[in-house]
Formats: C-alpha cells, structure tokens, sequence
C-alpha cells in the first residue's frame, strides 16, 4: 500500500478522538435540576425508542436488498465485495447518527442549565454536542473507506495496478449506495416523525388550546423534542455522511477513468484528512463574550468556519503540490468548491434571514392575510433558487475548465467531483454548526418545560435563532454539494456502462434520453406529494390524539395531571415507520425500472432529469420554509402586532405549511438524486442484461 | 403553388364564416333589463380600455424587437421576411383575442337573460361565444400562415424547390416568434389583471366587509369581471393561437429537415383545415334538455369534442392516405397526439373535480386550518403531474417509432411534431368549451348584481361549474402540445444550427449542455416568482383601493351611494402594464445570453432544460389550483360546514393561493419555454457570430 494512504486513517482517528475529547468535556457539565433531568430523560428514551424500531425495519429492508445483490455478484453482475460494502455503508452511516443523537440528548439539559449561568458556555456546550457529530460522521465513514480500500487492495493485488484499481472503484462506489439508502430512511422517517408531531403539536396547543409552545401540558410536546433529535440530528447526520462518501466514491471512481492512477484515487481521501485537521483548528476558535448580539453570535460560529476554509485552502494546495506536482491545477476545483460552498451560505442567510428584505416582505405580507404569506414565500422561495444555480454553474464550468478539460474530458469531470469534494472537505466544522441548532432547540424546551427564570430561555433562544440560520446554511451545502457529486456520479455511470462494451448515444434528441429527462424532471414532484401528504397524514393522528387526551385525562389543563407523553411518541414512530417506506423505495425502483424499459440512455436521461429539477425544487423547499419560519419569528418578536395578532397567526399558518417543505421533502430531495445514481451504477450489469432497449 | 394548398386557405375561410355565423346567432338574443345592459356596457368599456392600453404598450415593444430584426435581416443573419412576418404573427394574435373577447362581453347579459328562460338556451349562447373565439383563432391563424406561405413561395419561385423550401420553412417558422410574444403580454398582463382584481375583490369583499361575491357594493367587482375577459378570454385566445401555430410551423421546418417535400410542408395546414371541419360537425351537437345535472351538462360538451375528434381521426386518415400514399405510418402520430389530449383531460378532471377523491380529500383537510388545506392542495398538484408526463412520455416513442424514427431518426422527430398538431387539431371546439367559462362566469355576476331571481343565479352557477373543470381541461391541453411543440422547436434549431455548418456536442456530459438544462430548469421558477409577485402587489392596490372607498364614499355599504368602478379597473391595468414587461423580456433576453456565453449547446440544454422543469411546474400549478378552487365550492355546496364556516375560510385561503397559479404564473409557462425556443432559433445567426464558445 501506498505510504500516502495512511493519512486518512491517521485523520479518521484523530477526528473520532476529537469527538471523544468533545464528548468528555460535555459530560463535565452538570444536568441541573431533577426536573430537567426527567425531561432530558424522557427525551432521550423517545428518541432511543424511535431509532431502534427504525434500524430494526431498515435492517428488514438492508437484508432483502443485500440478498439481491449477492445473487447478482454471483450471477458475475457485479464485483463480489458489493453486497458486503453496501451493507458496511448502511451500518456506520446509521451508528454515526446514533452516536451524534446520543450526544445530543445528553446535551440538551446540559446546555440550559450552563444557560443558567452564561452565555458562552452554554454556547460551549451545545456546539461541543454538534461537533461530536461532525467529527464522528467524517471519522465514522474516512476509518470505513479507508479499511475497505486497504482490503481490497490486498484482496486483488496479484491484478495490474489498473485492473485492481478499477474493481476496487467500481467496488468501493457502491458504498454509497448503502450510506445514501439509510440516510434516505432516517431523512424521511426522521422528517415525518418530526414535523407531524411538531405541526400536531402546535394545531391543536397553539391553535386550538391556546398554550404556548413547549408547554408541558401539551401531550405532543415530548414527541416535538424528540423529533428534533431524530430529525434533525440523527437524520441530518445520516443525510450529511452519504454526502461526504458520496463525493468522495466518486471522485475516486473518476480518478481513476481519468487515469490519474493510485495518487488520483488517494487524493479525496487524504483531502478528507486534511479536512479533520483544519476543522479542529476552527472549533477552538467558536466562543462568544456574554450577552452578545445576534450578529456576534454569529459571527462567533462563522469565524470557526472562515478559519477552517482558509486552513483548508492553504494545506490543500501544498498536498496537491506534493502529490501532483505536475497537475497543480487539480487545486483549483477545490478552492472554487470551497469558494461555492460559502457563497450558498450566503445566499441562504440572504433569503431567510429576518435581517434582509425578503423574509420582511414575507412578514409585511400577513397584513393581508395567510393566503398572501403563503404567495410571498413562495415568490421570495422560488427566487432564492437564482443564486446557487448561476453559482454552481460556475462552479461546474470553472471545475471543468480550470484542470483542462478541454483538451481531456476526464480531468474535467474529476474537477467537477473534486469540486464537491472540497466544498465538503470542512463538513466536521458546517455539521456541528448544523446539528448544535436542535440542540439549543432543545435546551430552550426543556428551560421552559421546568419553569426556569426567563434570562434563561432568553440565552437559548438566542442560540436558536442562530441556528435556524446555520441549519438553512447546511441544507445549503447539502443540495450544492449533492449537484456536483450526482454529476460526478453520473460520469462514473456512464464510464461504468462504457467499460461494459455498450455504445451510448447521449444527445438530448435521442428520444430515450428525452423520455428520461421528463420522468426525472417529475420524481421530485412525486416524492415530495409523498412525503407532504403523510406528513399531514401523520399530523392529523396526533392531532386527534392531542384532543383525545385533553378531554379524557381530567385536570389535564389545569396542571393537576400529566399528559401521556409516552403514546404520542409511540404514534409518531409507528406512523413514520410506515410512511417512509413507500418514498425511499421508489428511489430504488424506478431508475431499474426505466433502466429495463429506457436502457442506459433512458437512465443517465432520468438521472439528469432528476439531479436539476430536485436541484431547484430542494433550494425552493429549504429558503421558502426557512423564510417563513423566521417571519413568523420577526413578528413574534413584536413586529407588525406581535404575538396573538391577525398578523402573527397568518405568518404561523405559512411557518406550518413551511415546516414539511424544509425538514422533511426539500432536504431529502438531494439523498434522492445520489441514491437513484448510486442504485443505476450498482444496477449497471444487471440493467445491461435485461434492457428492452440497448 | 401545388393545388392541395388551396385547401388551407379554404379551411381558414370556412372557420371565419362560421364564427361569424355563431355570432350572428348570439347577436339575435336580447341583452335584458336596462340594468343588465349597464352592467355589461361597463364591463365592456374596462375590457376595450384594458386591451387598448395593453395593445400600446405591446406596440411599442414590438416596434424595437421589429427594428432589431431588421437590423439582423440586413447584415444577413436572418432571412428578409423575418421582421415582416413576426409583427405579423403578434398583430392576428392580438386580433383574435380582441375579436373574442368583444363577442364575450357582449354575450355574457345575453347569456344571463337567455337563463332567465332555460338552461339549455343560456348553454348555446355561452358556448356559441366560446365558438366565436376558437373559431376565430383558427381561422385567422391559418389565413395569415396560408397568405405568407403563398408570399414566400412566389417570391423565391425562382430558386429550385428544395432551396425554397429551406428559406420558406425558415422564415415561417419566426411567426411563431411574434406571436408568442404577443400570447406572453396578453397571458401575463392578463393574468395579473385578472387575479388582482379577484384577490383584492375577495381579500376586502368576502373577508374584511363581509359582502357576497359579485356585490354590486365592491368598487372591485367590476375590475372583477373585466379581468375573467381580459385574463381568461383574451388571454386565453392568444396563449392557444401561438400554441396552435407553433406546432404548425414547428412541422413544416421539420418536414423540410426530414426531406418530405412540398407535401411534408403542407401536410399540418391540411391537417388544420380537417380539424375546422371536424369541429364544426362538433358544434352542433352541443346542447342540452333543461335542469339538467352536472354530469349530464358536461356530457353535453365533451358529446361535441369527442365527435369532432372521431370525424379527425378518421378523416385525417383518409388524407395521409391520398397524400403520403406509402407513408401511412405518419398517421399514427396524429391518432396517438389525439389520444393524448384527451387522457391529459381526464386526467386533469380527475385531480380537479370535487366528484373524485384528491379535491374531497382537499375539502377535508380544512377541518384542520389553511395549513393542511395549502400542503394537501400541493401534494395533490404534485401527484398530478405524473400522468401527463407517462402519457406524453409514451406520445413521443409512439411519435418517434411508429414512423420509422429507428431507421430515420428525422422521421421521428417529424412523428414527434406531428402529433402535437393531432392534439390540437381540434383546437376550435377545445377552445370554445374552454372560453365559454369566462362568459358562463360573467353572466353569473350579471345575474348577481341586477338581483334577478335565485333560479337564473342556479343556472348560470351550473354553466360556470363546468367552465372550471373545462378550464382545466384547456390548460392540460395547451401545455401537453406545448412540451411536443418544444421538442419540435429544439428539433428544429438544432437543424438550423446544422445548416449553419458548425458543429453541435449534444451530449448530456457537455458541461454547457449541464449548465444550460440547469439554469434552464431554474427558468420557470425565477418567471414564476416575478409573476406571483407582480399578482400580490397589485392585489394590494386594490386592497388599499377599495378600503379607501367603503371609508369615503357615504352611504356605499348600505347601496345608497354607487362605487366607482371605473377607478379599480384603471389601477389593475396600469398595474398589469407595468409588472408584464420585465417577466416577459427575460423569454427574450435569457437565451440570447445564454447563447452568447455559452454557445448553441448551452442554448439546447436551456430550452431542455426549461422544457420539462416548465412542463412540471405548469402541470402542478394548472392541477394545484384547479383543486383548490373546486374544493372550496364543494365546501360551498354545503359539505364540511358549508359557506361561512371555519372550514369555507380555511378553503378560501387555498383557492386564493390557487388564483395566480392557475390563472398568471401556470398558463404562462407553456408560452414561456416556447417562445425562449423560438427566439433561440430566430436568433440562432447572432448567436452563432457572437457567441464566446462555439
């Protein structure tokens, strides 16, 4: 083995290290009163509860599908290991989200209580608990490729250096297939569960009883709490892993077609490490002086995340002058990625920030009613999608043309995927950032379930407020990244049909490639009518669970007895298990489908379909619903009538229809374009061999 | 000129004669009581005062593309007609939108006074209204065509035919280009006329002062109905006359590629000439015994477009028979493109109509708020869109193969243009039953505001009731032959890029290809945001507008004193004016920019890429909105808690969201990606001189 290649397990060890040293230092902070302690408790076992009867319907799902696949690696269909490492992908993918959910449950009493105390610690804290899940994803899944690649090089190493790097490519990007599966499940499953119980929650308590948020006598509001927690920890977790091996597969599967050779291969990986290094510079640089500012909160976490870019940019460009002396251009992509990735962030805050135009117009608009909101975030939604498409445009075309793709496709292309690789080379740094939001989430929960002073609450919403900005950030680089590695993806298919000795015609008049291109066009649309529906499905069970326990358990209202927090968590799980299964399937199904009907040229038609309408869809998705959440947060904070006025509850019917759009449809959407690419490569031989159409 | 021709021209005079003679039939019912007369007196004065200003503005407009045209046409970038026949194209477009709708508010009092005797007679006025405008359409679209044909080929009589033919099918398919122009003003302007009104009608009327629709006490009601003229009739005609002669046009210049000949290129106007004739028989069987249900009514009408449809169908078949004699295999398409019109409008009946489950399943999501009624409504466009796209899927294989597209891939795409002029072939008795909604709406209005008996109220509702499902019909129809229309003009530009000797890299992996179907797919968004906004500010115009006059006008809500009408209806169209000009332009200025940065690849990944993410947004739109309407007068019917309940306000707010998504943003988009295809090809030379990257 290449000497090289030990950097990244020498990174995925320091970054699971990391996470340990993060998790320790967290663990030192007191849990507070018993109250909060009961509540943190309840939390964590809901959360648990859910996990574990999802992994156990995952795993129903993993064993039939890796069953197919080993009758299609003996059938000669596919390289031996695939099964094996499908299997592998689907497994860490899920244990770093369980790890990171774990370390967010145990956080989330931790933060209020250092809330009680300062600013900054709690600060400390929640983004200590985010940065256990960053550095353990990137870990998680760099320890895997790297033990996997190692193997297989061992395996094959009587083949050629060429032979060998191409069965351990070809074999090696079907791990994705199994991260983007599962995250797929736990985006979807954890995006129902969480807005069902949030939007049942808030139509009956907000609406109907008039109780305010969080407020103990509600019987969903442990269910809500938990929801955040398998939605946006452990789903966002799962979602951001097969994001990171997702672009790292692929470009090491363009490496090779590129015939960059084993240093090509090596070169995601060891940026990757790199990554974990410049990432843990940025987190020692997250801290804020007490009673600071919107603005400087958040500064305070965007400094953590300029330092690591920059770190980034710098030690890449001596690797890439080390590695590649002759190809110092292959360090361009990645600075452009970096440079994308920053901007999207950028656009994101521009459109749902409270502090810019749009999302105030969004808010001016619910003096004249709900309908109105409605149009304005849409309109303001639909707008948003302008500035990453003209962004990743340049991206695509500065990817390509920067390391000569003129004259060498290829090396275009590997550009192109070297592009998302380094647009999410600091994800250990944007995840915690992310996934600290549901935390202080959390935290501000549980500080007003146990009736703590109002300094306290104060502190966390400030934290809260920051991260509905830094999750819309998030989503942000997810769909970005996701663009450019599908493109990626899709080169590695149509090398993969290539090297299986069939010709493709891929021009746009090609009827096939046509047909392709408007059956992906619509799966977003689809999917989405899926995932919306059982979302309010979902909701309208706890909604009349909500009512049922209000009139059947007496002195419920009036504090004299407790809701029964347990059976609302049971509904939610039991109603997300059900309704994920349909929506993450379809993913598998159709691309073989259309691949027996269309052929590979209906296939790569499908997958580009796909990749740019879900592409828009998502960025749509993820600025309307973010834009509506913080209106209806700027006339909360005494705007335009404030709490309780007509205005408010205009703007609160536009945050509901907000809530699927953002955290459940929209930011599955980007898991949906890779996993439809990674099942046609892993479905290649097959396709081949059954098409109607060659 | 080959005596076949002559059939054309036959066709578009027999068409015209019989609009005049429908007229002429409306023309001896009487207008009613003298306050029936004033109504409709001020109704039409809006509606001329509308499209006057609107025609002025669109004047000038055309008066600067015209001299750009020229400019090109005498520096040899386009042929001499070019400019000529584009302001040709956009003044019979603008002519027979005009006709229609002068025949539409002159019926709607004759419709009303018609339903003060009986069902059936108030349904032949209404519907021989809608007759005048298709009709009219045709006509006029297939007189100008047959007259520039004629032109064309006697003034190059003397190069060799298949060198006039090249510049004959050249410079006819740029009609295409002023007329979608045209359709786009008149469908935006329109559209936002309509929708301001409805919206600043509705928010103040029925929300803030209480007062039923139509109450002759809302200074917005007559703005109210001058928009359903403006919007939905004149509108309406120009969207389908541009749809209409842009699959003809689109046909002939790919008949010439595919090298048919003089008979190839006269093969759709002969088509259109069967088509009036087939509508005609279509007509007179539409009619309907008294008191009849919904179902019975709207047997009435499709009784009318299933007959014309058969008498095509088979006499289409007997035309390709005499004319391609060894090509019957063209006939297939048309039959298939038939066939599709039809099952798109099921379709869309069944997504729409309160008698199946989606629309109910709407209406019952407004037992718990706005919230659920919006993402109900949008879960149920989203589905929507997947028929439309299976069918038009299989209506491009069968379009593509049934002619031999295998063996001459120029064939297929010949098939594939020929089966949009099938499904529009009967576009004059479509388009009546289309435009005979507006009328059926305005003469319920009428009845309203001249308090004549509940019974007349009934009849005209029952006549309106199906306008909408026949409304949506329209809207499937117009957007499924414009995605084949599309298709046959990228077809078509690709041709003349080839003939213009440079070489195209079509496929998928092109990185400018992947930018433009990006940026492309973005398109429909970034226009639908500007409309949806365009439609919100000036709702609230005259939002501000009415509230202005219920405080200032003594004695107006107890009908002692009379609004001024005149004012609203001047605000909505200064309003239209001004927002319909930067929507519009950005058709016209996106693909030359885009084929100046990025070359003619770019260029087809645009006009791709808006092609199918515009189908979608459009179906989704056309179908979200449709539902949301029919949902809300079901609850309206008395279901759910009838009018006044919290479920009828929930509804409300649905319909409103709906308004401009099935009346401004949706319809526009077919004309959208149609026209920013037709400009690609018009200024397909330029682009070629200029562009970056050839």
């Amino acid at each position: 083995m290449h000497p090289l290649f030990w950097i990244a397990p020498a990174g995925s060890i320091l970054s699971l290290l990391f996470a340990f040293y993060l998790s320790r230092t967290t663990k030192r902070f007191d849990e507070g009163t018993d109250v909060m302690r009961q509540i943190a408790q309840a939390i964590r076992e809901g959360a648990r509860a859910y996990l574990k009867r999802q992994y156990r319907v995952v795993t129903i799902i993993f064993a039939v599908v890796f069953v197919i696949l080993l009758v299609l690696a003996l059938s000669n269909m596919l390289p031996i290991f695939v099964p094996f490492i499908f299997v592998s992908g689907g497994f860490f993918s899920a244990l770093s989200g369980f790890i990171g959910m774990t370390q967010a449950t145990n956080s989330s009493a931790r933060t209020t209580n250092a809330a009680r105390t300062s600013l900054n610690s709690a600060l400390r804290v929640a983004f200590g608990a985010g940065g256990v899940m960053g550095f353990v994803v990137v870990g998680l899944s760099l320890l895997d490729l790297s033990f996997w690649f190692f193997i297989l090089n061992w395996v094959y190493r009587a083949l050629s250096m060429n032979e060998r790097l191409l069965v351990v490519t070809q074999t090696i990007v079907c791990y994705g297939m199994g991260a983007s599966f599962q995250a797929l499940f736990a985006r979807v499953g954890g995006g129902i569960f969480t807005k069902a119980a949030d939007v049942g929650a808030d139509l009956v308590g907000k609406v109907e009883a008039d109780i305010p948020e969080d407020d103990p006598r509600n019987p969903a509001t442990i269910a809500d709490n938990v929801g955040d927690n398998v939605g946006d920890v452990a789903g966002m977790g799962a979602d951001l892993y097969e994001s990171y091996v997702g672009s790292i597969v692929a470009t090491m599967a363009l490496a090779y077609a590129a015939g960059l050779g084993m240093m090509g291969v090596l070169l995601p990986l060891i940026l990757a490490a790199i990554g974990v290094f410049s990432s843990i510079i940025g987190t020692f640089l997250v801290q804020t002086r007490e009673e600071a500012s919107q603005r400087v909160l958040l500064f305070a976490i965007r400094k953590g995340i300029w330092s690591a870019s920059i770190c980034m940019a710098i030690l890449s460009a001596l690797a890439i002058r080390f590695i590649f002396p002759s190809h110092f251009n292959f360090y361009w992509p990645i600075l452009v990625g970096l440079a994308c990735g920053v901007f999207i962030g950028f656009s994101t805050e521009f459109f749902t920030s409270d502090t810019y135009t749009p999302t105030r117009g969004i808010a001016a608009a619910a003096k004249t009613g709900p309908a109105t909101v409605v149009l304005e975030g849409l309109s303001v939604g639909m707008k948003a999608t302008i500035p990453p498409v003209v962004v990743v445009a340049l991206a695509i075309i500065a990817g390509y043309y920067l390391p000569g793709g003129v004259t060498r496709p290829a090396y275009g292309l590997f550009g192109v995927a070297i592009a998302a690789v380094g647009m999410l080379s600091t994800l250990c740094i944007t995840l915690a950032t992310d996934a600290y939001g549901p935390v202080a989430d959390n935290a501000g929960g549980n500080a007003e379930m146990s009736h703590l002073p109002k300094e306290v609450r104060t502190r966390t919403d400030a934290l809260d407020a920051i991260g509905n900005t830094t999750a819309a950030t998030g989503k942000g680089f997810a769909i970005g990244s996701a663009a450019l590695t599908v493109l990626a993806l899709i080169a590695a298919y149509r090398s993969q049909i290539l090297i299986l000795a069939e010709k493709i015609d891929l021009r746009i008049t090609n009827p096939f490639v046509i047909i392709g291109l408007f059956i992906g066009a619509m799966m977003p649309y689809a999917f989405c009518s899926q995932t919306i529906k059982a979302v309010g499905r979902a909701a309208g069970l706890i909604v009349f669970e909500v009512r049922r326990q209000f009139k059947e358990i007496e002195g419920l209202l009036e504090e004299k007895a407790k809701p029964d927090y347990a059976q609302a968590v049971d509904i939610c799980t039991v109603a997300a298990q059900k309704e994920m299964i349909i929506p993450s399937l379809m993913a598998i199904i159709v691309p073989i489908l259309i691949g027996i009907l269309l052929g590979p040229n209906g296939v790569i038609g499908l997958l580009v379909g796909a990749m740019i309408s879900g592409f828009v869809v998502a960025l749509m998705m993820a600025n309307t619903g973010g834009a509506w959440d913080n209106a209806k947060k700027y006339i909360e904070k005494g705007e335009l009538g404030g709490k309780g006025s007509p205005e408010h509850k205009a703007a609160v019917v536009g945050d509901t229809v907000g809530d699927p759009f953002k955290d459940t449809a929209g930011p599955s959407l980007n898991i949906l374009i890779k996993l439809m690419s990674t099942v046609s490569i892993v479905f290649a031989g097959f396709i081949l061999r059954f098409t109607l159409f060659k």
